[in-house]
């Protein structure tokens, strides 16, 4: 991981988070194609991802997941086409704060004391 | 506060961190002359101010804040130059993150649920 790094927290609204937590779990999905899968991948419980799933779904006019009960192997999961926009704008963000943080920080990085 | 809102935390490296606690704390003193003032001034406790501080000033070649000790009244401190360079270039990144947020989270917040 290069560094400087930057963690990046955005509050659509004051009842509306995004943090790389729940992005993370959305690209979870979309590769491993359940809610089960997806919270094995990032060692998060079951119960956990469902109530981030949940959370993140009850935010916009349409889902971000959706869900189809399952027979064998339990239900499938997968990101809609409004979910690939969140996950896509949020990288974006990040891309972009990314690339301002590093130009703007190379001063103050001059500065630190050798090996900090 | 305007929405989106968003948060910033920036590791110049592994081991050093900047946040909004440390920053604002900066700048309590910077407005307040010293750390026990600022501490008040911040609800946080005159150790944890301290400590913080401490941490800030082994990040860096040359110290953000200096202490004088204090006869009658305690001790004061000020924000070197270089600690307002930090100040400055953490709210300068701020603001263009904010600013880049808002052009890029726009398409999301306008599918968002009413009242959400």
């Amino acid at each position: 991981m290069t560094e400087p790094r930057l963690f990046l927290r955005l509050d659509l609204t004051s009842r509306v988070r995004l943090g790389p937590g729940k992005i993370r779990l959305l690209e979870a999905i979309e590769r491993e194609g359940s809610i089960s899968a997806a919270g094995r991948a990032l060692k998060m419980s079951y119960r956990r991802a469902w109530l981030l799933i949940d959370e993140l779904n009850s935010y916009f006019r349409e889902p971000l997941v959706e869900t189809q009960l399952g027979g064998t192997g339990g239900g499938k999961a997968s990101v809609t086409a409004l979910g690939r926009t969140v996950i896509r704008a949020y990288r974006a963000m990040e891309k972009d704060a990314e690339h301002m943080v590093r130009r703007r920080s190379a001063p103050l990085v001059r500065r630190l004391k050798a090996g900090r």
